[in-house]
């Protein structure tokens, strides 16, 4: 695996600026959507020379925007623009930008340099670090990309200040689970946390240690054959809560349905690993206060289960795969669940969100 | 870089059983375009239980269809036929299909196993081998790809018979310039036969020599960082010919391209580097015995440039990047060529033509 240059700092324009002298791109591009062209560029642009002096492409914000379209606008902007194999695309913004700027990048001119600034806290934690990118493709999330680690992602809390308190709470998600996967410590002073009032500086301090979390556990896996399924907790059951919602044309942050994928999964590991049930009945209260519930019913459960199953996880369609613990930090990947387990730790969950 | 099964046999429904074995796939996907359908999948259906089984995923043939639209094709048939990470796609064709069979399998799901059945002479030399998949965009050949290596390699000459002398003649350019590369004997055993009329078996071995030339330049440099633009040679005045047939809606052969490009750059090698003029004589009157000439005037000189200006091998937009020979065998790759160098040399090519 290629070497990734991870730079936690709030001075990004001087951080880019280093990289720049070090790649000597041939051409600049930035890739920004309609909000962070409007929210973080124009600043960006009197900090920075390299920025104020790149070619800038623009997407529609959002993630139903993460698709074909916007991607052969992005290539073809590229071709326009005079991109050549030493061009540099820095992708500002949200999971989507990063997520679909990445695969541009790794495939124009079968792959080019791509530096990442997550500007939400979703992105910084999870989506700018392992080199997952790509787009939507056939109303499947991520069906279509490529594992391409950005050259460089710089890290920094600078923009949260815009973020409304629900995307902080969704970014917030992943950081739990970081912490599940990883000890009682780190996960518990996560759990002590407000994460709304949270100041600057101690984010930035909690947001590097769970970036760090997921850089180890990338770097011993990192195309997803083993241990990096880790990274998976709460992303089974939390796919099909999104998926659905989409269905039902109200859809929620990924964020808040990875919280929910975590009760859900939780359950799960108490049925099938004596995942202790105190520390399960902690996680449901703390995600009931903070993110309230998912309505679901009985009369979704087949749907959940059909969108869980078709689930980039699963080796085979038969089958249901879930990365499940055993106590906090002691992870067991690939465990197969049975239709009857998940219909009963369904139950179990809408007991937890009382609905 | 990845082990890569490179199988030299004309038992290919044999061969592939024993992948299939070994890699037991969810499901198996093979990938046509409307002439191996034809006069290709027949036969292998009878002879293989594996390919009888399969999804057949068909696009139409030729170059003007290795483009987005075949490609979201292909991604779409792999959704419907429940594709998971654990399928495989058996590409079964010429250069166009195990180009973008190659993308389609290395951006499906972020990845999934593919095997390459090239059934032309340029496909096995070239196109199957080294990781080079991808599309035309936006007029570019080979605009948007990624690198990629198929799981393996199926090099047989059995679907040669059916090949057109034109079709033979464009891959054996391939293999003329993989004997420039490597040394004086592959180099002289190869401008000794007679391409049209050769026997199977020699021609097995004859394109086994070559194909391992070009594997051991790819396996010491994948991502063409460095000694892989060996591989180049002809490439860069060969791909202006082409692109500049295209633009006259007169196609040529890619392999004639290359032909002719070969003499092109050797011309170059000669002014620079001092090729052995003797040699270059001997090439020159090669190709223009086999494969006619490529009719250019100095009016297209403006438009062969623009061109070659913008080829991937060039690092920024301002510079012309050949690779050149000092002797057969004596490579030195990123040399740069000026404006009125190249003029020079596409006089001395067309002399050498006899136009």
């Amino acid at each position: 695996m290629k070497h990734q240059d991870l730079i936690f700092s709030n001075d990004v324009a001087s951080q880019l600026d280093v990289l720049v002298e070090k790649y000597k791109p041939s051409k600049v591009f930035v890739l920004v959507d309609a909000n962070t062209e409007k929210m973080v560029l124009p600043q960006l642009v009197t900090q920075s020379s390299v920025i104020a002096n790149a070619t800038v492409i623009t997407i529609e914000a959002g993630d139903t925007n993460k698709n074909i379209n916007s991607l052969m606008h992005i290539w073809s902007s590229l071709v326009e623009g005079g991109a050549t194999r030493k061009s540099l695309l820095v992708n500002l913004g949200g999971g989507v930008v990063t997520d679909i700027g990445g695969f541009a990048g790794a495939t124009f001119k079968r792959g080019i340099r791509f530096v990442n600034i997550p500007t939400t806290l979703l992105s910084a934690v999870d989506a700018a670090v392992g080199g997952k990118t790509g787009i939507n493709f056939n109303g499947y999330k991520n069906e279509i990309g490529a594992f391409c680690e950005a050259e460089a992602v710089i890290i920094s809390t600078r923009y949260f200040s815009t973020l409304s308190s629900e995307e902080l709470l969704s970014g917030y998600a992943e950081m739990l689970k970081h912490g599940l996967i990883s000890n009682a410590d780190t996960y518990n002073r996560l759990l002590a946390n407000d994460v709304v009032n949270i100041e600057a500086e101690q984010m930035l301090q909690l947001l590097q240690e769970s970036v760090m979390v997921k850089k180890r556990v990338v770097e011993e896996d990192p195309t997803e054959k083993g241990i990096r399924r880790a990274l998976n907790l709460g992303h089974t059951a939390g796919h099909a809560f999104e998926s659905l919602a989409l269905q039902r044309n109200k859809p929620i942050p990924h964020g808040y349905a990875v919280a929910w994928g975590l009760v859900m999964e939780l359950v799960l590991s108490h049925m099938r690993l004596q995942f202790p049930s105190d520390e399960l009945a902690r996680l449901a209260t703390y995600i009931y206060d903070n993110y309230g519930a998912f309505n679901i019913t009985c009369d979704d459960y087949a749907t959940l289960i059909e969108f869980m199953r078709h689930d980039k996880k699963n080796d085979s369609a038969s089958e249901i795969n879930f990365t499940m613990l055993k106590q906090v930090g002691d992870i067991h990947i690939d465990c197969i669940a049975s239709e009857e387990d998940i219909k009963t730790a369904l139950d179990i969950y809408r007991d937890f969100m009382h609905i």
